[in-house]
């Protein structure tokens, strides 16, 4: 198949349907599975050049990471709010900058739209490592991988989205990402921080969604629980977070009336919603998740940076 | 050519003559149409320390990304002063740590004079990427480089250097690497921002200098115009700010009378001194100045660390 | 002899004997012979994952350039505290995130035990680069490979350990190491600054230790001496600090009663309690310990990483 990948932007996890999605993963497994010395040229001499405008260490390490195991090489700026980057510069003339340095640029801004601004901005290729409210197309595509990964298909899955639907930049991304397959989404929220609908008006008409307020209303007949944080200070008062908080925390109790073959999912860092006891558990893949993150942007830089691949 | 960069540190432009800018100049060119694979090779293996006592991102980032381009990797220090680095340890004892980890040492340290004592100190060639208030060599180079690559030559221009004169350590390097050639000078800042002519006395018996207060009166005849930002702080009052400030300004329309293979330089960051209307007319150079950056301090760092090139 | 190394943990000097050493002294020799191109392959495309709780740049830029100079390369988190990581995220999740990520863990962490635990969790091989108040296993070992290096030997020699004994990690685990060795230790410390007797009651079985308050009284008859910083802040009194200082000091002055092949160690940031008049003389190796540190580090990389060596 055509490597689409090739020096493209990857702003937005819409622009990628079903077929690119499915080429991604099985570039992925085949990256896996090279040698050492064959991925290791794949990105051989080639730079990454990174602009975190908000921190993210994780995803800063997952990309480093994931450049480093294809034998390219990182340079950046993790923080650029506090660097030494001169207040008042333009994010263009910033971009324009990184953009001499490197083959691939990765930004994260807190802006909606910055990433787009960035791609049309720069020469190289960009990759949205999360903008704004709603984008962070890599992590939709590495929690896509992991449900393939671990559950061999995506389609015809119950699939779980709990927590914080409101403020979670990675659950819309993902919502978007799950349009291209044949799913049933069930969203459990507390009221307060139910889905935005303005934000996922094109995704209902595409896929079936169903919210819920309690989670174990739902949780036995799902195949993928997807779990992410709860922040305190979302609430207004205190007693109302408390009096919801324990309603969506996982442990291995609650597990138990599960099927067999679910898999729990995180984007982390986790608190006590996904409980330790969890963890040693076959259910629990959110570490694996971590790894594939990994493997799933090597393979992504792979396929921007090599036309034949 | 014998490489007399070989092993050398670069502490002041004015220990580079004409003949060795030559040579820098036509290596870059070498090393800029060498394949990937061969300039790989270049540092391969080989360590660049960096020690800023004065963050400085862009010009780290310009290392980084010339001593990757070559094959070598960069370890440091981006900020000693917030570092753990304890208080009190001696710039001496510093260097001399990094010298043990490093084939090549690039500091920047806001003393006078701090960049000649860390050559001595350390055993491995010391770059000077800026010190005190009128030493950053490889900014002049890569400065000159950019003169040279688009105007052919250097030899014969009519060049102005635009804005805070005074403060400017940029400025001073640039004029001091300009008194290898025969160009004529001119210099256009607000009463207040005027060059400091103790600092470059040695300059004026060297090249032809002309001093201005309005750009209006010699744009039209110049071949390259530098601009250099100026800052509101240097003002003790904001209405004398806002009487010079727009005198100094370089837009599309003030363009329109200049001659027409005119480049326009700036050391970036810029804010309104140049506006974003140039960048896209064939005289803005400053982003290709970035990247010409790089492959100067690539091919200074590839000179130093190879003795034969 | 066989590679005890090979994927092993190194969490506390406790847990390698003598034979352990030897084989890890001669390694080092094999690796500071081995031609670059060779070098450069023990790590070759290998990640190490650093985590650094406790900003400590001097050790981390050890061990980056001793991964480095073996073909790795380095990615982690000079300083968990102040990064993005989300506060309330466990140990053991930041743990199990960078395992994902690298080929071997090094970890700082002021916490006792946390070592140990942060390689009960980890997959990969986890490297202790501090922890606690008495475990710094890589710099006894760096201490010890100076002494043997310096010296031919380390069987034999009477070994003095100036300065701040308390509070110093270095201290102990030196002490720990020099059990495996027929050493006599001095132990020279101001009263307020002794060793903690319950922390090596098992290194006084093992070798003869004398205490003393007085450097002069045991100087001259002293192999090595190995100096640490005493800080101000850790006397109640001014006049007190002021009033032992001296006693510590050595320069020149001080060596000229010393055996001429005494030889001087310090793991810096040194201040004033090796005089700089020291350096240049034959005695000084505490900048020779530096570069001795990264090829101990880049040694015991290759033998965690590769099982033949």
């Amino acid at each position: 198949m055509k490597n689409h990948f090739y020096g493209r932007d990857i702003v937005s996890i819409k622009e990628f349907d079903n077929e690119d999605l499915d080429f991604l993963f099985k570039s992925t497994d085949k990256v896996r599975n090279m040698q050492q010395s064959e991925k290791r040229e794949l990105a051989r001499g080639r730079i990454l050049g990174y602009l975190f405008f908000e921190p993210s260490t994780r995803t800063r390490l997952s990309f480093e990471a994931a450049m480093a195991s294809i034998g390219g090489i990182s340079i950046g700026i993790a923080d650029v709010k506090s660097s030494s980057l001169e207040k008042g510069e333009s994010l263009a003339d910033t971009v324009r900058v990184i953009d001499q340095y490197s083959d691939v640029i990765v930004l994260r801004n807190p802006l909606d739209g910055s990433g787009r601004f960035a791609a049309e901005v720069a020469e190289k290729p960009v990759i949205n490592a999360g903008s704004g409210t709603e984008e962070h197309p890599t992590q939709a595509m590495l929690d896509l991988y992991t449900i393939w990964k671990e559950k061999g298909r995506i389609d015809g899955l119950k699939i779980g989205i709990v927590g914080d639907l409101k403020y979670g930049r990675t659950v819309y991304s993902l919502l978007y990402g799950l349009t291209n397959y044949d799913v049933e989404i069930h969203l459990v929220a507390p009221p307060l921080l139910k889905i935005r609908k303005e934000s996922i008006y094109e995704v209902e008409g595409k896929i079936r969604i169903h919210e819920h307020e309690v989670l174990n209303d739902i949780l036995n007949e799902l195949d993928v629980v997807y779990v992410t944080r709860i922040q305190r200070e979302r609430f207004p008062d205190v007693q109302e977070y408390e009096k919801v908080k324990g309603s969506y925390v996982i442990d291995s109790k609650v597990l138990e009336n599960t099927k067999s073959d679910l898999i729990v999912m995180h984007p982390l860092p986790r608190l006590d919603e996904v409980s330790h006891d969890v963890d040693n558990t076959p259910k629990a893949k959110y570490f694996e998740q971590v790894s594939y993150g990994k493997d799933v942007r090597a393979t992504l830089l792979a396929l921007i940076l090599n036309e034949k691949f």
